[in-house]
């Protein structure tokens, strides 16, 4: 702590480093040596009334930092919010004050209310390193925090995000949304839901992410059709007009603290239950919804794998709910193979699109799932009977005003002037022998699709033409890989040849029907 | 995956990101875009015949990477041994093998040898990310390793690291070493046992760490007397000429997947006891050493808090210590309180040399524990009879031979001209109140006299003056605080107003005999 300290100016270094704040100071900087800060120590800066913390990156380039400035990373300069060249005193940090807490989850403890609400304040506020977000993640997965604990992240997720009011905003009482735990690809009931239960007049303001491991989310196959990434005013106006949306959520702080645990547990694939819970539950709450049906599919290559793993989990959702006053439909459904024919952004909007039209040659179970969901969805209405809503959900299909209320959502986000292509490339993956689909793997289709370019080449993906229980003979096609880069179609079809994701079998192994009520079967 | 990733260019980036691979790729990179790479993803970096492992950091500044440049921190660079300029290709990284192994720990499975072997496999090849490290070290943090697997861990982190090999160096068959789990601030016995071992003709080759997160480690205090970063060609001739040194054990490259280990270990305050024994007798095994004495301090302020935590460290040590055919001795010893009167580099080294000196003045407690444990050590001799350790040590104490084989040892490490001084500016701490000391708080004293600058600042830390049981007046000096810097002096001085680390008491409350052999008793 010497008086140098007070010398530092701040300079941005343009580096990302994805939500966390890092500090870059020169090897040669007085400080570095004479306060003996190391590489990854914490850090406090101090400029302009500000505090922040920040890992420290020891730079030996004049070109990065001098002596005398102290680097910022872009995600802390703009917590910072001061000029370059802005004065900045830099100093030892003490542990976010949530540590001990931290600690004692990592030992196996059980945290109360205000531990959870510690933790979750400082990891909003950037305090957390990503190894100390790490550590919280990992110590917390599976099933290590029990349902008070999932409560309490949930709530305390809640406090530091923003949180829509659509009833002061539009006057609205009830607000339907319909979320999925995701895991299967092509799974785009979303867009065919909004548009079913906002024609049957209820609100449905609807965000969704964009992929994250997966070849394309809503808000990815959305974008096909429409902006998706829509400030917060324009929203409310859709909505006031449409009495829906489907936007990217990604702009409307919700969850911040969500947010930032999501960055260190995509790179570790960790989704443990109590995670996934008050992820979801946080965000549909700060979106302002006030009934949520919620998709969980169950199948051996799905995220839930068991039908009793899927009770403990709809049970967790359902006490979270309860005390959040959400109300709360979980639904429990096929998760043994993709939905529809398409994986990937442009082939996802093709199906979505077909089945709005009519069109004979729609994907099947994308249309029977999206109108069991919105069926739900629509009897969350009082003036509803129970058991009415697949009904009423199939009459607005079919009488063309789900098509009519899409076109309207569209045009409001702003219809996209040609949806891209299909990708011209293609090669088509042969089934291996005569038999029956009875298998298929739903983590190796996605990483095929993603291998061809999904989503970030938009017409990149699979085209399934064979499902579970089809009979097919060999050297039939089982899908098309579509792409539009040459490196990428043999990247993923090397992929495909090693293991295409189908399993062909003889009839009697072809799969039962999905039963839901009872016990989970293949 | 474009045909365009060829054409990138390594560039050096001049950041120590401490034992990460991070690879910098401008925004506007074609590849970036194309391939869709994501902040913190890991990628593959090919370069000459080599591959990488690193995690991406998102540039946006021309003066760290242009967009066909390939930037990678230092050590990165290092690892790639190439020259600037170089062609690189990058692809997305497939996961480190091992990775499904670590993620059946973080879900609580017991993990085999072969797992344990691919996962610090792939952590001495830094394939982990800092974040995956995290996740590895919470997952085997307090008791989550069981015995099996905590010698597969010491067993692993031997087989990736060098081995030291006496016999072949210089004949030695007996290779005795001490080591202490640390935690006690001033406890320098190693610069008192390693000289009296070598004096009687033992083999005791001490590598020692510097300080990590206390005031002074051995190498930090040895180094106010004798250069300590020693080849080792040059460390071996030592060894050979004096029998022994006292060297920094930095350089020798021992256990390179625990020297990454402690990167977040240390950030995260986490040493669990599998980490600490796999750590320990690793090295200890890579050094070379047959025969280990080893000191756990026992103390409310100790790593170690109580005789039944105690007793259970001490047998998971002694289980890995007989599979790895490591002689072992462990001693349990009094914890309560800082050892010796010195806490800093320069005040340790001043307390060591008054023992050796034979000097009235010199600390008894540290005088008294060196002799001990150099009395265990002297014991591993086949011909001294149990229980006549401790007065051959006492022996060469007092006869000043240990004086003169710690001069030898100084002048064969090179002997630094001047010590330096004890830290010029001080401030006296006073007792609170009339009493007796009852309690003294390691990890207080010691965050003390690293705020007063201890170790950077070699002059710098604390001088006790009162230990516990000493009786004391109001106003009475408990302890100086030494600092070179006004600021660090204040730092100390704020923070011992706030607690001074000392509880005093009534004489009735005067702490009993450390019993070791029966139960803890304060």
């Amino acid at each position: 702590m010497t008086e140098a300290i007070q010398q530092l100016q701040i300079r941005r270094v343009g580096i990302d480093t994805w939500r966390e704040n890092v500090a870059y100071l020169h090897r040669d900087c007085p400080i570095v040596r004479a306060a003996g800060f190391q590489a990854l120590a914490k850090v406090e800066i101090h400029a302009n009334g500000q505090t922040i913390l920040a890992v420290l990156n020891v730079v030996d380039d004049e070109r990065i930092v001098s002596a005398c400035e102290l680097g910022v990373s872009e995600d802390a300069f703009a917590r910072l919010a001061v000029p370059e060249g802005h004065e900045a005193r830099i100093a030892h940090a003490e542990p976010p004050r949530s540590i001990p807490a931290l600690h004692r989850k990592i030992n196996g403890e059980r945290l109360g209310r205000e531990d959870i609400a510690a933790i979750i304040a400082d990891v909003a506020a950037a305090r957390y390193s990503k190894i100390e977000l790490a550590a919280f993640v990992v110590a917390t997965n599976q099933y290590e925090l029990d349902r008070e604990e999932v409560l309490h992240l949930s709530e305390a997720m809640i406090a530091v995000g923003r949180k829509l009011d659509w009833q002061h905003q539009i006057g609205a009482g009830l607000v339907v949304d319909k979320h999925c735990i995701g895991g299967i690809p092509g799974n785009r009931t979303s867009m065919l839901v909004v548009p079913i239960v906002a024609a049957h007049g209820m609100l449905c303001p609807k965000t969704s992410s964009r992929a994250i491991t997966s070849p394309s989310g809503t808000a990815d196959t959305m974008e096909m059709l429409a902006e998706v990434e829509l400030p917060f005013e324009r929203m409310v106006q859709i909505v006031r007009d449409t009495h829906a949306c489907l936007a990217w959520g990604g702009t409307a702080d919700l969850s911040p603290a969500d947010d930032i645990l999501i960055s260190v547990e995509r790179p570790l694939s960790i989704d443990s239950p109590g995670q996934m819970v008050a992820s979801i539950l946080s965000k549909k709450i700060a979106a302002g919804s006030t009934h949520l049906v919620l998709d969980i599919p169950v199948g051996p290559s799905a995220k839930v794998r068991s039908m009793a793993e899927a009770q403990r989990l709809k049970k967790l959702f359902e006490f979270v709910a309860n005390h959040l006053r959400l109300q709360l439909d979980v639904v429990l459904s096929d998760g043994r193979q993709p939905i529809g024919r398409g994986i990937g952004p442009v082939l996802e909007a093709r199906d979505v699109m077909q089945v709005l039209q009519g069109d004979p040659a729609a994907p099947h179970d994308l249309r029977q799932k999206a109108l069991r969901l919105a069926g739900r969805m629509i009897e969350f209405d009082p003036d509803v009977r129970g058991g009415q809503g697949y009904a009423i959900a199939r009459d607005i299909l079919e009488s063309g005003r789900a098509l009519a209320q899409m076109n309207a959502i569209i045009d409001a986000q702003g219809r996209r002037q040609e949806v891209p292509a299909i990708g011209a490339l293609r090669v088509e993956v042969p089934a291996p022998a005569d038999g029956v689909v009875v298998g298929m793997d739903n983590l190796r289709l996605a990483r095929i699709a993603r291998l061809a370019g999904a989503p970030q080449v938009s017409g990149a993906g699979l085209d399934l033409l064979k499902k579970l229980g089809d009979p097919v003979r060999r050297g039939e096609t089982l899908y098309r890989i579509h792409a539009e880069f040459e490196a990428d179609l043999r990247f993923a079809g090397d992929h495909a040849d090693k293991d295409c994701g189908y399993q062909i079998g003889s009839p009697e192994q072809s799969p039962r029907e999905f039963a839901s009520g009872s016990l989970f079967s293949m």
